[in-house]
């Protein structure tokens, strides 16, 4: 793990990092010393690891809670190279939705291949990240919507160290098999009116999940539109898990 | 509307009261006077104004909120006498549910015919309570579930000063037109295992709400099993809309 950059603003320290090939950002209070939750924020597509969401979400998370942040660029995404297969499968995808094939089931399986290459990406960064004396190996939360969640819920799935997770804007067909082994606490966000994942789609991912405690929160609006105090409800809701 | 007796505990003051044949009760904090937002909380089938659960959730809204608090008894509930069109229906029903129907529409037509009553009744009990110096006429909001969704649906889509709603565990069947006038924001509670609703008619009464602002809060559990962490919720959106 090799850190390029350092700031410090607003009470939030900000370190840029690479792991290998993969390119992140760790956010953490100013000062802070010993263990502490530890967030992984998955970004959308087309997005990257300091997209506006991701930071207005982490910043609340640090300075309200006192939590660690940890995200990192997917492949093709950010400062990482265009990646050939993905791009021509983007491509190709993109020609069958022009010739009138559905959407979602491309776009459940591009996140299914591109899954396979993150999920021990993001468990080597976990590993990097909890060896650092400001961080430590407190409780994980994992919190990723829309491609994040067609990534986060293998990764959930599969890494034991996440105590709790909010996820959606995704559907059944990319990860139901993968969210039946998804036993901690979820928070799944879901757009009533989302343009790019059928609302059936959406309830069968929810219903999928094998957790005890979930919590379907579903608002009117598009894809992109989820409101504002749905954040207000993340933060008591990994509080309430990893606090 | 005459007072029965006056109680005071934990810092809240409750009041017995009939208004004409309506017995009711409302909560205020010890010492309030002046204009606060009230809440009219609808009771479940086979329960009354001072179960359980209403006294626990009022309380909750006086203390942390500030809030007046007012319940009625539903006809053929509580200290209201048995009504005995409403006994001669269901018991019916019950006969229909052994002969083998299905039991949500026979719910649904009893709740639309007691609306009829409760409607006008719910919004004199507003008109008097309003009257008080210690209430006043602030924001109304309307909290009810079951039974109290059921009812509570049309009062809603009814009475102007209820600017925002907690609603659930009710289906379209019931009430999908009168939910189509509803325009305040709503907090919807489903169970995702609900035994009495089905998932599908759950689904269908959010999605009949007209409210530009509508949250759906899905948990898993049967009828009775809404979590406790719900009531945190409710608080937190009855002070963001009438706080």
């Amino acid at each position: 793990m090799r850190f390029t950059s350092q700031t410090s603003s607003d009470g939030i320290y900000e370190q840029l990092f690479a792991l290998g090939e993969i390119p992140g950002v760790l956010w953490t209070p100013d000062g802070a010393a010993g263990n502490r939750p530890l967030i992984l924020m998955g970004h959308g597509g087309g997005q990257h690891k300091k997209a506006p969401g991701v930071i207005a979400r982490a910043r609340r998370f640090v300075v309200e809670c006192g939590f660690a942040v940890v995200a990192v660029d997917v492949p093709g995404h950010g400062d990482r190279p265009k990646d050939e297969e993905y791009n021509r499968i983007a491509t190709e995808n993109q020609a069958r939705v022009e010739a009138g094939e559905d959407l979602a089931p491309l776009i459940a399986g591009f996140q299914a291949l591109v899954a396979r290459q993150t999920v021990p990406e993001w468990r080597a960064v976990l590993d990097a990240v909890q060896e650092l004396p400001h961080v430590g190996a407190g409780p994980v939360g994992y919190w990723g919507v829309s491609l994040g969640c067609g990534l986060g819920v293998p990764f959930v799935a599969a890494e034991s160290r996440v105590r709790a997770a909010v996820l959606g804007l995704g559907g059944a067909l990319v990860s139901a098999e993968a969210a039946a082994r998804i036993t901690v606490p979820v928070e799944f966000l879901m757009q009533w009116d989302d343009e790019r994942v059928p609302r059936a789609q959406s309830l069968a991912l929810f219903d999928a999940l094998a957790s005890a405690e979930k919590t379907l929160h579903a608002n009117p609006g598009e894809h992109g539109e989820i409101p504002a105090f749905e954040l207000d409800s993340t933060l008591r809701f990994f509080t309430r898990h990893l606090g």
